[in-house]
């Protein structure tokens, strides 16, 4: 390619779920051993009936869902997430304070170009998210690494230390991606009031919010009278609804700050999809005994998986964190974890991704991690996941 | 807001756009004078009824559209634009060379962030599309404006005398948003030749191509050996299809070019709508003649516009352009466009873009300008339209 090519870019790792597809793509696997995907964590199975027609009528009687709408998302969708939302966490949040947006992913790439320019510089908690990290390195901003303990839990001294003049935010995801790990409120409001102190924002992902064990809400931010000088929180829709191809998102911020994202949503999108945000308004106002049963049964699968993980404990593997969508784990062998993900696919026929993907280059403990997106997997195929993996050898 | 704001942001211009429609917001206005809004470019009626159908069946039908999709875009979906777009230009483009985005903005946004970091320089001609203009603004990258004259086509020996060593790409829009002008192929020429004797790329964003005048292939550009070096195609389906609210678009490009896209797309949206894509894919198989009906629609529109402008050019307008969606006026009065905007909502219940959104800022041609999108309206409406802003005086 002779033309020029941002450095930028260049820097950018390539995405590891493309990388992971790459070692699968075009083989066909056995019926009697079929492809194990834990690798994205992404709903297998379409939503539920009754929001498939919803879409189907939209599409069929109301014109305006082929047409654009509101940068900022339709006001019924903001309106309906603002009220669940207040419920949720005992708070009084306006619809004027949500934004809806093309998935969560671009409700971070957004509210971060509000908030950080190039040289800039953000915290994250490693294991970190990779596609945040992506987004650092294509846009000039500097990753600041925040190594977690063996809870994977960040630790709020470090943190404080790591705080310069040039830091914008720190970002926090919980239940955490890829760690699992649901982050205790008491943590959070720590982690807020330091933000506060310190004149930073507090992003917290809750993109996995609605598959917590705990049944108390998530945190009280909301409720602090000045969280909106501080706290920005991410959302989606595609896990709990089953959108993922929809791309539907949110974040919820102070009105401020919502004019300023308005400016990038706007060259970047103009607008999210009409029909999916119409699938999403469905899922709030209609689908809410649906969720609780999906809840209830991907938190039956990490009790599967806790339970199971036994048969690999006595091989030398740890479970490290566990929640929402995942389990992030320790392998016991001598080779880096890129090459057990590569020869987990020939010989188990298993896809999960490495912990290089989330830890910074040089970080020794991600060629020992592996993430499984064991959210995917029907409770039957755990003991053949368990079985596959013991079995396992290198 | 007590929380860090990015320099870069903060510079940046809110969308016209926007600003607008708060003109209009909660306004109503009267049924013997309804509002003519003219601002922005976008089909007012929904698309055909096959295609709706379309949506509605694989909605319901088909499990893969609720879920993600492969980032660069469905298959089927490449490979249909790809053999379309081969057939329209009489060249040869493989799928791999084509990516699907969620819009034609992020196709633009998408390919700038591979081509260029912050510091580094782009050729806009003026008058510009305000996105592009504001994704050059908070990306850190210097939108150099190239002035065009009375025809609003850009001058080959001006361009080239704004290249630089930190010049990345020269970016045109044929037929041209703001300004309506069909490029002629032997100036794409001209400028792909430039740009490719410097290095730089050359992006073509041809939104409007498929309601042009011309019967001739819009450039033999992908005809030229080596036009992967050097030539980006952005393309929308928004327009032709009457999708506005599924956000589809695509580039054309190298396939060295597509995998550093493939990063940013990752990163900010995973994947374009499946929805959206179905529906793209549909008119691409199913909609040629309906296409051709709307292009000739629309290019009747744009006559009624050249034969009426008479009344407003006896009273000091002037027509600087006309074509695809829009024509490019000069208004005569002594206040700035701003304010004949404002005005024109209260008085003659018209919105349109002021010129001050498509030029640099101290550019006093912006102030004498106006953007009028005509092919939202019907025809029948032309009378009125002109009546009305003949009436007006300032």
């Amino acid at each position: 390619m002779s033309l020029p090519l941002s450095d930028l870019i260049h820097r950018t790792d390539a995405s590891p779920v493309v990388a992971a597809q790459a070692l699968t793509k075009g083989r066909v696997f056995p019926a009697d051993k079929p492809l194990l995907n834990v690798s994205q964590a992404a709903p297998v199975a379409p939503p539920p009936q009754g929001l498939r027609a919803e879409i189907a009528r939209a599409a069929l009687e109301d014109d305006d869902t082929h047409l654009y709408g509101a940068v900022l998302g339709d006001a019924s969708l903001r309106s309906a997430l603002a009220q669940t939302t207040s419920s949720l966490y005992h708070a009084q949040i306006a619809p004027e304070e949500v934004a809806i947006t093309s998935g969560a992913n671009q409700a971070f790439t957004a509210v971060m170009t509000t908030l950080a320019a190039p040289g800039d510089e953000v915290i994250l908690p490693t294991p970190w998210y990779f596609n945040h990290k992506m987004w650092c390195d294509m846009a000039g901003v500097r990753a600041v690494p925040l190594p977690t303990g063996d809870d994977l839990l960040p630790d709020l001294e470090s943190a404080a230390r790591l705080i310069g003049p040039r830091t914008r935010a720190i970002v926090l995801i919980s239940p955490n991606n890829p760690g699992g790990v649901e982050y205790p409120s008491d943590l959070l409001s720590h982690f807020f009031a330091l933000a506060r102190d310190r004149g930073i924002a507090l992003i917290l992902d809750e993109t996995y919010r609605d598959f917590r064990a705990d049944d108390a809400p998530p945190h009280v931010l909301f409720r602090q009278p000045d969280w909106r000088g501080t706290f920005i929180h991410l959302y989606s829709f595609s896990k709990v609804y089953r959108l993922t191809g929809h791309r539907v998102g949110a974040i919820i911020a102070d009105r401020g700050r919502l004019a300023e994202v308005e400016k990038v949503l706007d060259t970047v999108t103009i607008c999210p999809s009409r029909l999916g945000q119409r699938a999403a308004s469905y899922g709030l106002l209609h689908l809410n005994d649906w969720v609780a049963s999906e809840r209830a049964e991907i938190i039956a699968r990490g009790v599967a998986m806790r339970d199971g993980f036994h048969v690999l404990a006595a091989k030398g593997w740890r479970l490290a964190g566990l929640g929402g969508f995942f389990a992030y784990v320790e392998h016991p062998f001598d080779i880096p974890s890129d090459e057990v993900v590569a020869r987990l696919v020939n010989e188990a026929h298993i896809l999960a991704l490495p912990g290089t993907a989330f830890r910074p280059k040089g970080d020794p403990r991600g060629a020992r991690e592996l993430r499984l997106a064991f959210a995917n997997l029907d409770r039957d195929h755990f003991p053949e996941l368990f079985a596959r993996l013991a079995e396992f050898e290198a």
